[in-house]
């Protein structure tokens, strides 16, 4: 069933033809391939994606390009971040079932993707622009994250299963290459694909460019996502990586997925919390956002919150690892010794999970690939000045992360530059 | 010329005409191998080392065995490590050359290194047991550390070149586990391999095991080891795996190649140095060792001295990888900027280097592998109590590590300890 020509990007088209004769299609869109509707969707930065309609049922067919669609050809990208995507859903969907889309088809040679397509769900950051709340998403963000990624490392695999995967995600080496590049180091010089709301931000983006401590901190960042091979990571787990019902959360695109820091997932995605905080006033035109604007703080204390509470059950139950092994603590009656370095390592993901964070947030502001949490909002110098927030907490995070003692004293500052921007 | 029969270990009687028709070893011994005298002289604790001699000359033949030497035929241990420490000698050589053997031949289906003979070189730890001062020691290993592991790390390669590495040498998985299992967790509870100096060490033994801090501190640092791939590692850097003259270091045994943290070597070599010092007082039946209990502890300064000027002139020269790029420091009129950095990454591999030289030095004492610096000492409560104070710096190397501010400060502690068993 598998097509073994050379890659032939889809298109609405040619995919009935092409993919008609796939069981796992057939099966759920009905076999008359001839009455299948197909609509390309993809709005994303990298891939194409289309909704198959078939007279049973619907799918989605993700199809890698050789290039940054964002971009284009000038910018070439290679068609097994597909397999890697596949691998990292596999696993993912092993370590915390239920919360990715079902795959039906995987075709490494065309880096097609077939999968469950999934409704009535929205994309996570649509929905926070549009100001819903959604009441499940910190508690099943805050999980998905501690499950994945306790049980993609040291802590809970075999040595052998560890380096295997450590080895087969490290040629993820262009989507890697991209992380490295756009959100550690671009934001921090006059990189090329920059861009920023200007001239409005021009002096704060100088200011950041010229502070050196700033950026000694975001290198050492950099230093700790490419070399601390803790666990398998999303890799991309933004509010664009996340759709949702009122019921239901779901984790997508993981094709960045490669070993690294736990706390990189846990930063990248509480970040786009706080912008999305500091995005609300530039989409009251409706009616006051304050309601929202508490709810998202809320929800980053619920995301971490619930993180450290699923890791730490995790770590009593399921430590069977080769680090912190229970011979050296439960089994000779010193259970505290455990939960002693439970408290260290929770530390360590703590502090440098604030420092991705923020790092995350000069990105989305100051490099090439922006968030339509700030995009969207039309008046140039609203949205500036809602940028300015986010990259002055930013900022704060990335230089201060070893003095800040918990979330209530950064959602207290985030207050107070969103009321002296209001007054 | 590559025999490719299965695996069979050499024997003197059988290698010459088993190698006899390798061009690598007929230049060098001459080309009659009936005349060719082979003697096993393999001392260490995994494999085969053979000298043969030839009417020109001699070479070394060092196979691995399918098990570890030192326990048996009942703990098998693959012979591909073989081709690990091919593979790492081969980038030791690039990135300093002249520091390791030259290598004639490798055959890695029987596991076979043909390399240099290195006369009149002995090994370091026997020559220090001797009483002997070497004078190019301390410069010679920290330039060594710091040219391989700046060199093997994002600091210089691409990023590419650096996660191919990482993904080849994540195979050595089973020497890997031997440092995992016997330097960081074994000795730190009563692991059936363990033994120690019986019954003098008994109290302080039982008392180490029960002492919560070091275990959950050890445990961290075993975290680290495994976690942090910031560069290839020698993996085994102890003062058996260096041959020296007064003119002259070489360095020899990298099989436990792997990618870690860059402190991990550094650790374990100044760690041998210290074990050393506290040996000597059982060494002094053929007059003191002051002098050499002086030389010991300037050489620990020396190697450290010489490794952070040397990875700082590379810092400086060939900064040219992923990481602290010069696009946001030098280029754009900020060089104190990557000065910043260089310090803040000099004191995490200083905080990290002293843990690892702590456990290193308790390993060689509680676990499986000890050290002959003191196994040579036949008065066993000399022994333990030689052993003790070792343990003791041990113990405040792993626990204090964040809260030491110099070597001097180890030294004098060190020089305390010693007074104090003597009076």
């Amino acid at each position: 069933m598998t097509d073994t020509k050379p890659f032939v990007a889809l298109c609405p088209e040619t995919l009935p033809q092409r993919l008609g004769a796939l069981p796992g299609l057939k099966e759920r869109l009905g076999a008359n391939n001839n009455s299948w509707r197909v609509k390309e969707v993809g709005d994303g930065n990298l891939n194409l994606v289309f909704i198959v309609e078939g007279e049973q049922g619907k799918a989605i067919v993700k199809q890698a390009l050789p290039y940054v669609r964002l971009v284009g050809e000038s910018w070439p990208l290679p068609l097994k971040r597909s397999f890697f995507e596949y691998h990292a859903l596999m696993r993912q969907s092993e370590r915390d079932p239920g919360t990715v889309p079902q795959i039906f088809h995987f075709d490494a040679e065309q880096a097609i993707i077939v999968m469950e397509f999934l409704s009535p769900h929205v994309i996570l950051r649509r929905a926070l622009i549009e100001g819903r709340q959604l009441p499940r998403i910190g508690r099943d963000l805050g999980r998905f994250a501690a499950r994945t990624l306790f049980r993609g490392s040291d802590l809970a695999m075999t040595a052998r299963r560890r380096k295997e995967d450590l080895a087969l995600f490290s040629d993820n080496v262009e989507l890697c290459d991209i992380t490295e590049n756009l959100v550690f180091s671009d934001p921090y010089f006059e990189a090329p694909l920059n861009r920023h709301t200007s001239p409005q931000l021009d002096g704060t983006v100088a200011q950041l460019r010229a502070d050196r401590d700033l950026k000694v901190e975001a290198q050492k960042l950099k230093h700790t996502f490419t070399s601390k091979a803790e666990t398998l990571l999303h890799g991309d787990l933004h509010t664009g990586s996340v759709m949702v019902t009122a019921d239901e959360t779901r984790v997508i695109d993981p094709e960045f997925a490669f070993y690294g820091p736990i706390a990189f997932d846990v930063g990248m995605m509480i970040a786009n919390f706080w912008m999305s905080y500091f995005s609300q006033s530039g989409h009251e035109a409706q009616g006051s956002r304050q309601g929202m604007r508490d709810y998202l703080l809320a929800v980053v204390v619920e995301i971490w919150t619930t993180f450290c509470e699923e890791f730490s059950q995790l770590w009593r139950c399921e430590r069977n690892g080769i680090l912190y092994q229970r011979s050296l603590f439960e089994d000779r009656g010193d259970p505290l010794g455990a939960e002693q370095a439970l408290d260290h390592v929770l530390h360590d993901i703590w502090t440098d999970m604030l420092g991705f964070a923020g790092v995350e947030i000069h990105r989305r502001i100051l490099g090439l690939a922006h968030n339509a949490d700030f995009e969207t909002i039309a008046d140039l110098d609203l949205r500036a000045r809602c940028e300015t927030n986010a990259l002055k907490l930013g900022r704060h995070l990335v230089v201060n992360r070893r003095h800040i003692h918990g979330l209530a004293e950064i959602n207290s500052l985030a207050k107070l530059l969103e009321k002296e921007t209001v007054s």
